[in-house]
């Protein structure tokens, strides 16, 4: 079973990560980690902030000569802004006088749509700034590092990911456009919001541009695809133990995702029954499925064919012209706080995405098939399949 | 930690449930239980099997004289048609020669949108008869006997839930149509689909007949409303904590769901930040949010505000006109098998939802207000509330 | 991973238990269950009780025709005495006034050495019988038969289990006595205190009668030797992974367990460090250690020899010559409640502790190998142990 | 829930540990986790590796202003030695033309009582490097340092923490001397041994001064108290809830530890029933206990009473005069790997207890009091131990 866990204020030191339950012998890389982060940080409509927010990426542990050494993984991604931070935001005492003004003035209005108000009253702060800091989508950096290290243990047992962006507002890839394949990972890295349809994504930059221009923000849908999954992932037999519920948890856990599917998702739920499945049909060597509008799980398991699952995000709750709230430290109507600038950040939330794909199919494998060495999983992964019947 | 599991087979003796972790002192009633059992099977369009299944339920553990003991409590439903399956279904080993006809014909010809082809690989089955008795949505009533028993602690701390369906294949309720309260229950149960709006309702069964005669089934969308959740349940400091994403694995986790949503869901996505957010006003001793967009939600905590999710659910997979598969026993071409004759299941479907989202909030409850009686747990959750400042 | 819930009160109506995570194929039998659950009960010394509590086995899931089906399993024991407690014991509420007498007679007397007054302070209660009766080790006999079920999953891995008596009172075993092997159990359950030094058993009678005729009670120390555990199991890269950790957690889950030890355990640490462990040698194909001193674990794992861990059960606190204590009604002096008449029940501990061993041992199998049947399992191990250097 | 991962080798850069679930407002501070890593290296017979291993602590996130924020806690511990160890512990690929030689040449003579052998065969190296890289007990430094905040939040709570050494080899502190209380922790420190009995310290010196000529090593016992603790921490009604089954877990995944004992352990097991167990007497305001042989905890749960525990330690395994082996490179016989010079680590190792029991107890006391401030889980305690009734 993987384990992981991440630390980290938005204007912290650092974010420190640490994975657990990776066999050994996986490739580690410091510049693919790397990689990931400046992905993360990819599309057009984001502000000032992702220029500053450089990764200084380490690693502390687990990890010897390239290769995991089965031990848990230690990553850290410094924040190079520290210095400007290093009073407001220090794990020591300060002098009370040297708060209270500029940066280190107390945040006492609650942004709407953030967890500003709710985090206050829950851990009983008087003002937001210990909320927003974890709160923050900050903290996904160390999800996607993590999550380049889960792809790479995915990689060793042939599985690829790839995410795109499906819809910008409401400007979305038309239905039945081509999927993107592992190998067009460039070019949507290329494409200033990760669409794989080249007139889409023109029409969402004009869209970025014309909710720029309103001072408002936007959201969208991402769609994350893995190549090469085995058959039997996950399981019917308890409800937790499905594939597409551990899925559905890993995309609902990013910040600012609010809603999910698998496959065609809620168009399903409008088709008919007849036109809604797979059929099956004997192929060359194994059965095959004629579509794939399950988006490759049945039963809560991964069918073998390409898994597919989609995420909806919210437009940015920061919006430029401010959202009317209230000051609790008066009780009087005021504007909330502006922290960020982006317009949208949906091609980020893709890489995001596809990170929680790869640590949470990362998990199933190891579930299924075990393995303290990445030789050994390999090892009962292709045993595994060489015993399905090809019937 | 609320802890559960199911255990017991479609056509087996009985179902079996067990929940570990409750508080002590909370009312635990047969006759309530069966009521949403019996609510589980309502709903036009459902098949004779309705009928036939019907629960003998009893409880095992952990309730004495009405009230839960704190220890776990374990719920058995009995299947009454056991007899005709004893067989089959045994336990233990039979003559191989009773079976191999009738009900204990193996399973070759895997249902399209069913466990059934991948639960064989998986699991090493040469016939699907042990993946679908597990995989079936039987198992959900298991679900939600214990969501009865959740609910119940729920009502001791002012929490209430409503479930609704809210479109059957294309038919939907539209947008801006009140929502229902927690008295408007019989209401819906009375309604032939569940559905809190008359006109719609009617359409729905149109849509239903239609179906019907055209050998043919359907899916929809249902969700659930939660009143009086306290602020501040699950937290935005670790993804895993977001109640949002373990509302999400919830729902994702029953059969046939394929898509989840909080609040506005995907309809979010589409809209600009300046108007898709909650504002914030000061209200009488307490800030009021404007609007419910976010479903209740920020930051992936309750805030105070009805909680609202949804679930998207695929037609029903087990078609009259049955889907093309392969016999794998001979690798032949073939229809698959027929099992049931529901049309759409889509209002029981709204039944488990509401029971998942009751197990899932009564363990956010525990986990933000402990206690190991119902007493306690109350007695945290007013004092919680009461430190919450006016402002 | 293995999930496993029990449910059920001493005197209610039966013991659930459910078993999640096997893999498909293991036989599972009532009879071998039966075996277990007759194991448990014997022993030198016992009550009446034991004659009583006859064990009514059934199954309610996972399982047909004798084999695992890699669903939960769920197994019931019934309490052949439930009618004389159908009322005080009843899950449903009961008339009042007929209460209060006899079997339902408040218990304010709250026993020393028993969870009876804490558990009336944690869980609310003004009287200790919801306690006790969950409290009771009557529990044991759902754990017995999950442990049968693990062990029988363990066998198919070549890996078998061995309880004996090490210990009763002050009466031990001398050090360097031979170890029982798999095939001496139907010696050691003919022992009348499951001994396999028939002079220290001889002995042991002696001081069961002894202390019969003073009104008193027995401890004393049971060992559980697991042969054919591949080396490897558990891990030292974390410290819950440790096989000797969870190993402790699960004897020290007992009821009336007061300490663990793996191996020689606080024997080793009197000793010197150049007589403590046990030094290798290469041997024929492997290489071998020269002594056993470890108990099998090294660094948290288990190292290919025989696991050896043991368990020191109290004296049993329900003493005939009842201890001092308070009643909590009144607040006056009083004697504890007297519920059984054992001497000692040692034993019994060593099945339940052979039972919980089983269960851990099941776990670290499927968190190393995977596999979701028991040939899937088996062929992972074997291809563990066949990659493993010679020297 | 209280969840924590620990990470980093031995020879790495450092090691790191986060914790996640904490509630906010706990004071932490880098001097009192500085005094406790200190205290880790406390000890008569210790060797010079301690006086390297300075400690450069550093908190990376989950703490501001001195208080913890209830975002997950990230620790950092520096390795000051890193720089002769960069090439050889570098988690980027090196030059393998560097290695092979001094620090980097590869392990091939596993030491017997080490993880070294089986690490290997588990996670197939053909060294043991990487083993004991990870399993050695520089890791518990992390465990220390994360138990120096759970203790923060338990002295929030009223509970406060000793530990102290009971055994060194054979010579043991006599039955019924007085133990040691909070306030004697200073006393403790400054005795060579930790050990509270003065005449027991002079021959525990004595011992560890013969051994040291005889180029051998020592173990012993160490036993912690937590005064203040409520009761009805941990739960009878499932094994694993026990608190007593919690701390056996943590007090084993101590390496090293071969034993582990609540209150009087093993001692108890001699006993008869009539004298093992502690009676009850009405008190000023509620009832009392004559004695405390149980260690504190009844049925699994803390009784309220002072909680008692004890870990016994092997000798440590790298004994000077080097123990036979197998070079696993040629399978000749060899002698073991050295790699340090301690005679003893005993009194280092009831620090660690004393940090897995704080870790254990913050746990329990976040599963029964929730909250998600200090005040708040505070709060909550003080009210439930106000409900107890004074009879």
């Amino acid at each position: 079973m993987l384990r992981w866990l991440t630390a980290g204020e938005s204007h912290g030191p650092e974010l420190v990560a640490i994975l657990e339950g990776l066999p050994a012998g996986i490739p580690v890389s410091l510049d693919d980690i790397r990689a990931d982060l400046a992905r993360r940080k990819l599309g057009y409509g984001r502000g000032a902030r992702m220029k500053f927010e450089q990764d200084e990426l380490s690693i502390s542990g687990g990890v010897r000569h390239g290769l995991s050494l089965g031990s848990p993984i230690a990553l850290r991604i410094g924040n190079t802004e520290w210095p400007k931070w290093s009073e407001v935001m220090s794990p020591e005492p300060v002098d009370p006088d040297s708060l209270g003004r500029g940066r280190g003035a107390p945040l006492t209005r609650p942004r709407p749509g953030h967890a500003d108000l709710v985090g206050m009253q829950k851990y009983g702060f008087d003002e937001a700034r210990p909320v927003l800091e974890r709160a923050s989508a900050r903290e996904t950096a160390a999800r996607v590092a993590l999550g380049a290290v889960a792809r790479s243990f995915l990689a060793e047992l042939g599985v690829r990911l790839v995410a795109h962006t499906l819809a910008i507002g409401p400007v979305r890839v038309p239905e039945g456009r081509p999927l993107p394949l592992p190998d067009d990972v460039d070019q949507l890295d290329a494409d200033p919001l990760r669409c794989f349809d080249p007139e889409t994504s023109a029409a969402m930059v004009a869209e970025v541009d014309a909710a720029h221009k309103d001072g408002d923000t936007l959201g969208g849908v991402v769609e994350v695809l893995a190549y090469g999954v085995p058959p039997g992932l996950g399981s019917y037999v308890h409800w937790d133990r499905r594939l597409d519920a551990q899925l559905a948890a890993a995309l609902m856990g990013i910040q600012a995702i609010k809603g999910v599917e698998v496959g065609d998702g809620f168009l399903t739920t409008t088709r008919r029954g007849s036109v809604a499945h797979d059929e099956l049909h004997q192929g060359e060597g194994r059965i095959l499925r004629g579509s794939d509008r399950a988006g490759g799980t049945e039963g809560g398991m991964s069918t073998g064919t390409v898994l597919r699952v989609r995420a909806g995000m919210k437009p940015i709750a920061t919006v430029p012209h401010a959202l009317p709230t209230v000051d609790v430290a008066t009780g009087e109507p005021a504007v909330a706080h502006h922290q960020r600038s982006d317009v949208v950040a949906v091609p980020a939330a893709g890489v995001v995405a596809e990170a929680m794909v790869a640590l949470t199919l990362a998990n199933a494998m190891l579930e299924k098939f075990g393995g303290d060495s990445v030789a050994e999983t390999r090892r009962n992964l292709d045993a595994y399949l060489a015993a399905i019947p090809a019937t």
